[in-house]
């Protein structure tokens, strides 16, 4: 976590639920971000897919997750690919990182909605 | 508020703040970024002099304040400026906005604590 930044970044927003994913053995390149779309899509969230395959490969360059190509059948010959947890203990330590960002995210939203909306502020 | 963003932008969040200044009549432009900067220091969060300004500027480009030179005594001549609340209709219905957005990025950010770290999601 980068110092004195806002609050979390979107990109670490994402790994997290596809590291979520890749624990559960169910992430897949082109699956990933039509799942993430629909899954925010109450909130008003659209990642992008530039986000989302950005997000991917950072995962993958830095051994967080692993892939492997699954030769999908059909008339085209199209390669798919699965990822998997890559290194356990560096997924966990990358894990509590965002978490204590994600607490102090929230804490600095809640500040500001009781600052500006409970009219209690001197 | 744009669609499908992620959560708040750091300049929305500022001018919250600087708003709430105007309204107690206490916003100056040469103190407000120390006064945030040492705000929200215990929440890791120390806003760039860049971005303060910035947003100060937009405010008063968009009419949500106005300002006024103060002649400051002392052995140089120097101009500070008061900011005032301008358009009050106007703030109002910014300030309902920047509210909606900002319940739904905590919902966001909960959303991802709830699925990512209390081991309950399938």
């Amino acid at each position: 976590m980068r110092k004195n930044t806002f609050i979390i970044k979107q990109r670490a927003f994402l790994k997290l639920y596809m590291l979520h994913e890749a624990e559960k053995g169910r992430l897949y390149g082109l699956q990933i971000l039509e799942n993430l779309q629909n899954y925010f899509k109450d909130l008003g969230y659209k990642p992008t897919k530039s986000e989302v395959y950005k997000s991917l490969h950072e995962l993958l360059k830095d051994g967080y997750v692993t892939r492997e190509p699954i030769i999908k059948e059909g008339a085209e010959m199209q390669t798919l690919y699965i990822y998997r947890i890559g290194d356990r203990e560096k997924v966990k330590a990358y894990k509590d990182t965002v978490k204590a960002d994600l607490d102090r995210s929230i804490a600095l939203l809640q500040r500001a909605l009781k600052d500006n909306y409970s009219q209690k502020r001197g």
